[in-house]
């Protein structure tokens, strides 16, 4: 901090700690050691409640003259007198350092602030400026044509680079991006399915860390499993870091279990995008996973196929449903994986087999139009009555009605169906999206904040040009306008991560490694913007990409060969090359995808994903098409 | 107290108030003002968070010579000194006053100690006697060749008796019978269900205080409705002093709605027994819970008929479960009673009319081969593997698995059907119950303490004299034998009042007011009791009924003729007259009600039940059969 005064004046500077803080209301130091070192610099010790010791350091670097330090039970300060002259400017430098018990390398505050003394305040920032710069990188969506856009989208990248924790698995990114104190620091599915993926194209040793969490977490979802008096690993829906279930709400705590497929479906994505050795590390996890599954599943006499009862699927205004269609897949995903993996984790043959039969044989349910039902229930409760009873647009539905009726009635929190068509694109036609988006989006309250990012996407693929810009619109806007919400309770990390994938999966339409072995790009700009570029890793490959609205360039920055499909057109580009693709996209005419899975045009992948005894599989349905049961 | 010592000897005796009470572990006493009188007395006044103010004074009649009292904050004691001689006894009584701002009649503990010390203890304890005396003669149920059948019973009217607070409306009585501090001492339907019978047939005015809570706590349902969104009148799942919904858990406060209807079949019951203009006196609450009931009712596209989704019926196992068979049968009774006496409450004949419509289409559901559905999911669920899962059969289902697998399981916590069954018993055929035992029974875990009396009673009606026994043990032990739960949380009081409906509509097989507008009996004793005997009140009429295995004697102690069926035989008993019938039951072999309700070989009865306007109509089933949907 630089002073300059219009005359000659005495300013005292205090520069300290104070441990006086609430989490929650709650004061979780058990301990507190605060002290003077000398009149520069005072020194904190606190202990927490989960028995971690947090030590801090603070030096006011100033000319003084110094007052003996204010100390008191809780807070510290150093204080100095600066005499200023007029005109002539003095800058007072307050240094901090913080180590912790948890520390992956041990060190002490004051190891580190010596260290710090050691160098000018130029060259302290410039060392953070270049970390800064070394992440923004890997990641920085550029857009040209509207800087609201642009905008947005750098907030959102900021937060999810601010908010994980480098190589340090013990921990996720918890729900507000520990930028607030809602849900209590807790992890949920959205690490998953939102936080996973940005890190997994743009800085893969951070997906790393968020998928091996919940290996490190393994003890944690065993017991929980145990808990419900089931075998094997069942995931929390709110983790605290020793992966102990939180939730104080039973509906969520029970019932919404889609989590513990999510955490296998992450896992398998980590392989697919980067190391297909992971699901060899992970397969204890899996089996035991796939056991609580089998646990789980329900056979109802009279019926030989398995359902999944008393479920609550991401639309999470629809408790306790049967066969939710989301839900079945995923644990389909789950159970093919670990009958795929489940030598490797312990699992027998039988268990295995076990496993692969309730992969076949889990049901999608369809009406007899081929609407893929939501679940079984879902067609039968009444209409909403949104125009009687949502007054307000501008606020949630949940807000003008009770709860009561919001689970008995025909109205969605967020996608369900429509979010499994996003993850299994291969497995359903342009037309069975078209018709579930029809269906379910006027009944869809976008009460969460992961809504409009996943309609946006699905929008695109449906060439909704209008739709995916108005979600875009709300799903970046969530943290910033106070009209969407705004940040008060923190940040919506998972829509952070979200808003990455607006971009980058839905106007430059890049599949996931789970859905492409090829780099594959379907741009589909919307009008607003002019350009679009982002850096990718694909398969350990650096590539960037530029969009416009007529072409799309892709560079090779590595040093292997890219296959490359933009727009149908397969090319691969050579080790630092570039190549630059026509892509004239007339609004409503997008990509398709055939019945059976894969895109129009291309043959039928049969290369691995995931591991070396997975080829022989199509990766779009897992060999054969996903059962259906019409009701 | 009387002391004795055998040889000479000082004693100390204390005896005072203390303040320091909790209740759940709260001290609801917002002030405490406790003072000495003088050396032989002291007061206790305490203000409780509700705003009442109760006042004590207490006083220690001994010889003396008294130190100076002990006074601390939140006690106060007198302190006698007695020298006993050798073999001389010593008396000491303590007497003590309470009154309370809410005593119905107002007066202070000093004038209350005044009048108590102008009388002996004789006198005092004569006087409690006869009021006990007077009690025990309006309801005792004598049962002889089974003692310990007697002393269950007994400690079941004992509770019952000393649970109700007479004269007072703006009470029922609470879950524990004030006996326990489990459930806050929150009012639940077990009043309207198991307590205002007993009261109804043995002490009318009683049950009257009952009923009539009910109608002082409307405004608390009403807004209890409005905080949900609706119209009317919703009463709580659990009920404060002040009718104000206190449910912890959101299963049970937002949808076990049939309380709102039990309250109106209570209205109904009272009316039917006692007083037929108390129909007028509740129109207005009738017509509030109609409002509420229709608010509340859905219509799917494409049905015609109204639906009640959500809901968890009596069997609590089966949570928002659509069209539960009792809740749609008993919100019938609901409205069909409203849209008679809407005219009076308020109704425009509009609402009658809509009243009526749902009362004449809310579905019963049966499946093609005529069960009677509990909901329309029950059908789906799977087996509950008690045979795994259920290891002890000594303690609840529910203790030994996770919720969330009893929800989503083909198991009952007590009866649901069958308590329909027992409420509307004209409507089923004897076929049709027994078919919905042999569906139902053997998925019901009794978890609840109330589901062993309705199946007791339905079991004499079936003739399973073996059952009946047993589930009369179980009821009748509960809060006798540690191994039946024990009273430690407060006594069953609901369970009380089932206790007397086993003898009485059970094994003697009474008829109510609502089954019956003669005074009809079935008897059907238990093998291991030799006689049976208890007093009723008939509309107005004093009766005694005295039961063997061989023969039933109905007295007539009133001034009226009684008009009386007894195993279908029926004479009219003159004024103080009695009447002994011949009643040689064969296992096995019990009354039956015909096809469409009423009892094989009497005449469809047409006799008013509740009012002039309703003698139209058939009592048994509302002039109509009840509309059934077939799944």
């Amino acid at each position: 901090m630089t002073v300059t005064a219009d005359r000659d004046v005495r300013i005292t500077v205090l520069g300290g700690i104070d441990a006086d803080v609430r989490t929650n209301g709650f004061d979780h130091f058990t301990a507190v050691e605060i002290s003077a070192v000398d009149a520069r610099a005072v020194t904190c010790q606190v202990s927490t409640d989960l028995g971690d010791i947090i030590a801090m350091r603070t030096a006011l670097l100033a000319e003084g003259p110094f007052d003996a330090p204010l100390v008191e039970s809780h807070a510290a300060r150093c204080s100095a007198t600066l005499a200023l002259r007029a005109g002539e400017p003095i800058t007072v430098e307050k240094r901090i350092a913080v180590t912790a018990s948890r520390d992956l390398v041990p060190t002490t505050p004051e190891d580190q602030l010596a260290l710090a003394e050691a160098l000018s305040y130029e060259a302290l920032l410039a060392e953070h400026a270049a970390v800064w710069a070394q992440w923004w990188n890997t990641c920085d969506v550029e857009i040209d044509g509207d800087t609201a856009s642009q905008l947005a989208m750098r907030v959102s990248l900021y937060h999810l680079l601010r908010a994980h924790v480098p190589s340090d698995p013990r921990v996720a990114i918890d729900a507000k991006g520990y930028a607030g104190e809602a849900y209590m620091g807790r992890y949920f599915w959205d690490t998953e399915m939102y936080l996973v993926p940005f890190f997994l194209y743009t800085d893969p040793a951070k997906a790393r860390t968020l998928v091996d969490f919940r290996l490190n977490t393994l003890p944690g979802a065993q017991r929980n499993a145990a808990s419900y008096g089931y075998p094997g690993a069942r995931f929390p829906w709110e983790s605290d870091a020793a992966g102990n279930e939180c939730t104080p709400l039973w509906q969520y705590r029970d019932h919404e279990i889609h989590v513990t497929a999510d955490v296998a479906y992450a896992m398998a994505h980590y392989a697919a995008a980067t190391d297909p050795g992971y699901v060899a590390q992970a397969a204890t996890a899996l089996v035991e996973m796939a056991r609580y599954w089998q646990a789980r599943i329900d056979w109802r006499s009279g019926e030989d196929a398995p359902c999944l009862l008393g479920v609550m699927g991401r639309d999470e205004y629809t408790p306790l449903s049967s066969n939710n269609a989301y839900t079945n897949r995923m644990v389909a995903f789950a159970m093919d994986l670990a009958a795929r993996a489940g030598a490797q984790g312990g699992a027998t043959p039988e268990e295995c087999a076990a496993f692969r039969h309730i992969a076949d044989t889990l049901p999608v349910l369809r009406t007899p139009d081929g609407l893929v039902l939501q679940c079984e229930e879902f067609s039968q409760y009444p209409e909403p009555q949104f125009d009687r009873l949502w007054a307000d647009r501008a606020k949630p539905f949940a807000a003008q009605v009770s709860q009561e009726r919001i689970y008995r009635s025909k109205c969605l929190k967020q996608a369900d169906v429509l979010m499994l068509m996003l993850l299994f694109p291969q497995e359903f036609t342009d037309d069975e999206v078209r018709q579930a988006w029809e269906a379910y989006v006027p009944y869809t309250t976008h009460d969460s904040s992961l809504s409009a990012g996943a309609h946006a996407i699905i929008a695109t693929r449906l060439g909704l040009m209008d739709a995916a810009w108005a979600f875009w619109q709300q799903s970046s806007r969530l943290d910033l306008d106070t009209a969407h919400g705004g940040a008060a309770e923190g940040i919506h990390i998972a829509a952070c991560g979200v808003n990455w994938q607006i971009a980058v999966q839905g106007f430059a339409g890049m599949r996931t490694a789970l859905q492409a072995e090829t780099l594959t790009l379907h741009p589909c700009l919307p009008q607003q913007w002019t350009r679009l570029a982002f850096p990718l890793v694909w398969h350990g490959r650096q590539v960037s990409v530029e969009l416009t609205h007529e072409n799309c360039t892709v560079t090779n920055a590595s040093e292997i060969p890219l296959p490359v499909n933009v727009s149908d057109e397969s090319r691969i580009i050579a080790p630092g090359g570039r190549h630059t693709f026509t892509t004239v996209i007339t609004r409503g005419q997008v990509h398709s995808w055939n019945a059976h899975g894969n895109q129009t045009g291309t043959k039928r992948a049969s290369t691995s994903l995931i591991g070396g005894d997975m080829t022989a599989s199509c990766w779009a349905c897992g060999a054969r098409r996903r059962r259906v049961r019409r009701l």
